[in-house]
């Protein structure tokens, strides 16, 4: 692990999600660019001392100069956005596979460098787009593809939350800093850091690409120097319409994430507050509820669920359902056996750089106050 | 009455709306265009023969004809949207109070000058803009107005339904043929019938003006003439951020109009399909959630309301309070005593100079996909 | 109308629900056993004074009197509990039919007497259990009878309060006066006021019958002398088993009427505060959510209900379903005309003295602390 | 861990919800009396082979003899029933501590011994009733504890599931085989498996004791052997009136385990299939909702939440409670310093004794008919 050092709430995140399936085991790490912090952080993990490192730089070399049983298997790197690039790009470069949390760069040409840079040394890249890794996401994608919705019309996708309503990082919050702060977050704060999950799920889910759109991007608490509002229409390719918006300054909502698609047959809702339940709907029949854990489920949904219905599962083992997939799909590559196709399903280099082109569109548009092209494809 | 003949879903709605309470009578009437239905409406509705007529003109005249004491009160006009004007305008003119469906009228000149008859012959005029007769939405009024939120800077509010998912026009259906007529039902469907009453709910919960807007509307279902989904972001006057969206074709959708309002201290949510709650939400104390009929209640939610907690009310209750306010209303003109204020509670001919405005706004931005002044202050 | 004097409120939801529909007029009554009282309240009400009575007695005399076309086709009687047999019996002897509210008497002597009389006189006698008018309870009976939940095995209904929870009697409040006093409410507050709209749900929805029960009865406010909390399990004939509860003392509650049915393929719940939707559940496929107002629904929900979906209906509604069917059906005998079926949907006599056994054998169980033989069949 | 061989759900449990901190490893087992398919699971779980034993006899006189730095710290049992105490003995014996799956023995003879031992050998032994390690519950304690309900009058506890609903043990599924398998479960089905847990939530909750009950138990199900649907009535010392109930036959229901306490001042509500949420209810002010990882809730609640509010915990992080307190509970005896008081909160071999006499009260009941004294103290 790169980064996740002490007081970092994605890191312990990371790492429950990691240990849940007893079948990732953290070995070593740089957890801290202040190696006192690193150490600290390797020490409280119970980590073999020469295995927690002063820099990523080191971790990367003396990892690769261990033998091939007993280095690290891939990396994970869970640190602020603006250091992504540098520390994948070095990791793949020694050989090793990635796990990379989101947004993937702040640059749309680092992006895609490291699309190039995963293609050429062939590695397995893993986005932690955690939300698209709940059991009832993958149902819903399901019901998509074997269209029970019929054509998908619309799409509204919503990212509330109100944590940053106030100006946290004048009072030094961590979590709040650096999301606020140009220099490691990028371009944008609410889009980069929430607005980007939402795009993912939606594309996710219905596969659609975006075509054009507008945005109306807002920095609401004074002396903040990136947007913390952003309310976007788009324009997806084929003729569906979507609204997507993310809130930063939305009091009173925790973490609301919520997707409705609407087609021709049926629409469905989900919420990310209420994992374990997919509403569907259509207009001549009740509505159904999903549940997850029910064996009316498609083989996607079982694949990523661990316990029986009723007993609900949440944010961690849907975070542990990329780990494990990834890892899993690694653990392919390196016993040379052909993968289970559905522990390839996990966000991959090209969704980030999708992602990142995304935000940058969206902040585009906010400024230019027009609806702009934003067709892309990841190289 | 005005329309509201056999067939007609609304009329019914209105005359179970003004029963309710015991306070207003249904004496007169010309129920359709065409007189033989006018009469057997009548009759039906165990009227006295003598006072259905052929036409509203004719009602308009020998009502104005009998003795004050004999004479209906005020007239309410309850047909499709292109005659609105016309009709208010031949009662206006004879002297009656009106009660009007909305949207007021087609065109913003007609709206206007309909503002200039009421205030030149003093008459009550109220629109049926129902959704703000309900008793929460009242008491979210209340909690914005006493500042409970502290300053308002986003309004999310949304009007989807799926009725109109498939050309049910060309079906015949009554509801669906005028309602996408633009002879009938003037420049807009979606935006006419339900995105103007989802802009008077945001308006009369947070009294917030709109300065700019840009719209995204489509029609989805091949051979309608007029949009059937319209997605709107908003600046408003003072700086606060809007999302207003109306759809007709958002499948297994029925009714479900909502807002959520967020401010510097704390937010409100509430759904018309659930109509006796309100959520109001805070970063550092529990979600509290108003439910209708309590003591804790401020007086407006009080007075419009019937039934003690946990007895639902809904939609009929929420229509007869505008009925029973704007009736009270009449009753204090003409008995001329000092009206209550809580009576005078209900959507005014200026509140249908704005929804008309909006509607022009939203239809001309769509077609010009930029944002525009939308600023607006009816005469 | 007898009863529903000043400060009544079942009166007014009386009235407010025999007005929905514009079939029925209030044209005379004795609103108060004080006879200033009733003529006060009959000219709030607009009545011909010489219609409005000093006592009941007064009014079944001089009604009576009335030629045929042009006194009451029946009376409503809305007193509390303890006059309902004499007032009936006192009309059904002139010949008139009866709308009453429930427990029907506070004797299974005096029910049964009037099941002998309704018999005898051959009069339409409706009892107001009105939550069984509810559309979507009439969806879980239409279920129920077409066996889709297979057979019924466990039935679960509660009916939980918190009003009475502190000695509101001790304060004068009137509601709470006369629903203590077991000279006026009988031998039971909770389960006589609503226990009994429980046990009629129950029944209504799966017309099983009961065969045995124990109950647990309690006052919780010292000073009060009913019980204020019951707690009761059942077996039915035929091997399904109920838990049913009535508490008048739970701190929070409104009028959370619930009730869940389980079959041997299906169950289903349904929650009065949440009145337009019926959940029913399955062990092998989503929940289905049906709602009122839709096609899917069968014949009895959507006679039963005024408007479309997503436009909700409430407890007026369920009220004035009682009183429409019944006095549609008291027109078809007026009339001599064959009814239409749909309009005998209404609780009769016979629910009404099954109820009052009910509430006789509860109260006769708790104070035994044994299970007692409850089997009751109404004359 | 002894047992959680191949196929057993609960192992694999107990096993999730260990690792999920990173705070304890298995190292040894018995997971199975079949020593192949304990040494396979063993395997699978990359256990070292000389750890992974024939039986847990093997298991425990084995580890005793390694150094106590080398050995297990506590040993994990996760058989069915019948074989709990046995195991437990053994351990306990040999000088470990124990987590112990629930319902703890199958006779209150055992039950009692246990205690006994657990006494003599001072050791920590902590019993897996999960569902007291939720957060939300925990806040439930504090706010009772605190006095925000008042004195408490009511509890309502259910836990209905509906997966027994058919004979699934004829068809050889293993969790249903043992489960109704008197040799196996002991004296109960239903309750052992399920409504000891609800007896369990409501006393940690409430702290109240149980002083008299009378149950109505059933077999629905042709052909097996226990009941498979429980419903009591309880008499708790001090006045409290409760009803619990358990059902494996109620269609449709997933694991609804919930409870609603009603005291003087207030009441709450918390569901397990929605276990972030708290609900608080009021006579006199709107209620409120609760909601995990916020700072106005209690400290038992932050001690036993990991993430973020919004950010939904389940089933496995409140399994994960109880095994991280009890494993922190044991570190701080091996380590010799004084534990954190918070690390105490999991249940005892006293809520175990408890738990197995309720059991036993609830089928004894259930065969009398009757209400029977069910007073219980743990020795």
């Amino acid at each position: 692990m790169v980064g996740g050092g002490p007081g970092a709430f994605i890191g312990a995140v990371h790492r429950h999600a990691a240990a849940l399936d007893g079948e990732i085991e953290l070995v070593a790490g740089a957890f801290s660019s202040i190696p006192e912090r690193s150490h600290a952080q390797g020490k409280e993990l119970h980590l073999e001392p020469s295995r927690v490192y002063d820099s990523y730089g080191e971790m990367a070399e003396k990892e690769a100069a261990r033998s091939p049983g007993d280095r690290i298997d891939f990396v994970s790197i869970v640190t602020p956005n603006d250091s992504h690039f540098e520390i994948a790009r070095t990791f793949i470069e020694a050989g090793f596979h990635v796990v990379c949390d989101k947004p993937m760069t702040t640059t749309v040409e680092d992006a895609e460098k490291l699309c190039r840079l995963v293609s050429k040394h062939d590695v397995v890249f893993a986005l932690t787009h955690n939300y698209t890794g709940y059991p009832m996401v993958k149902q819903a994608r399901a019901l998509v593809n074997a269209g029970r919705l019929g054509d998908i019309r619309k799409i509204v996708v919503e990212y509330p939350q109100g944590w940053l309503a106030t100006r946290l990082e004048a009072e030094g919050l961590r979590q709040a800093v650096w999301r606020t702060d140009p220099a490691r977050a990028g371009v944008s704060s609410a889009v980069g850091d929430i607005g980007s999950h939402a795009e993912n799920l939606a594309h996710y889910i219905t596969g659609l690409q975006i075509d054009r759109l507008i945005a109306d991007t807002t920095t609401f608490v004074a002396g903040r120097k990136l947007e913390d509002d952003a309310n976007v229409l788009i324009h997806y390719k084929g003729g569906a319409r979507g609204i997507l918006y993310a809130s930063q300054i939305s009091v009173g909502e925790e973490n609301n994430l919520g997707i409705r698609v609407y087609g021709t047959d049926a629409s469905l809702e989900w919420r990310q507050e209420h994992p374990n339940y997919l509403h569907v709907r259509y207009q001549d029949r009740p509505e159904e509820v999903f549940k997850r854990g029910n064996p009316y489920l498609g083989e996607a949904a079982a694949h990523n669920s661990r316990l029986p219905s009723g007993h609900p599962e949440a944010f961690i083992e849907a975070f542990a359902n990329i780990y494990r997939n990834a890892a899993r799909s690694i653990a392919s590559r390196l016993t040379r056996v052909h993968p289970d196709p559905l522990d390839l399903d996990f966000p991959t280099v090209s969704d980030g750089a999708r992602g990142v082109h995304f935000i940058h569109k969206v902040i585009e548009s906010g400024k230019a106050g027009a609806w702009i092209d934003a067709a892309y494809e990841a190289p």
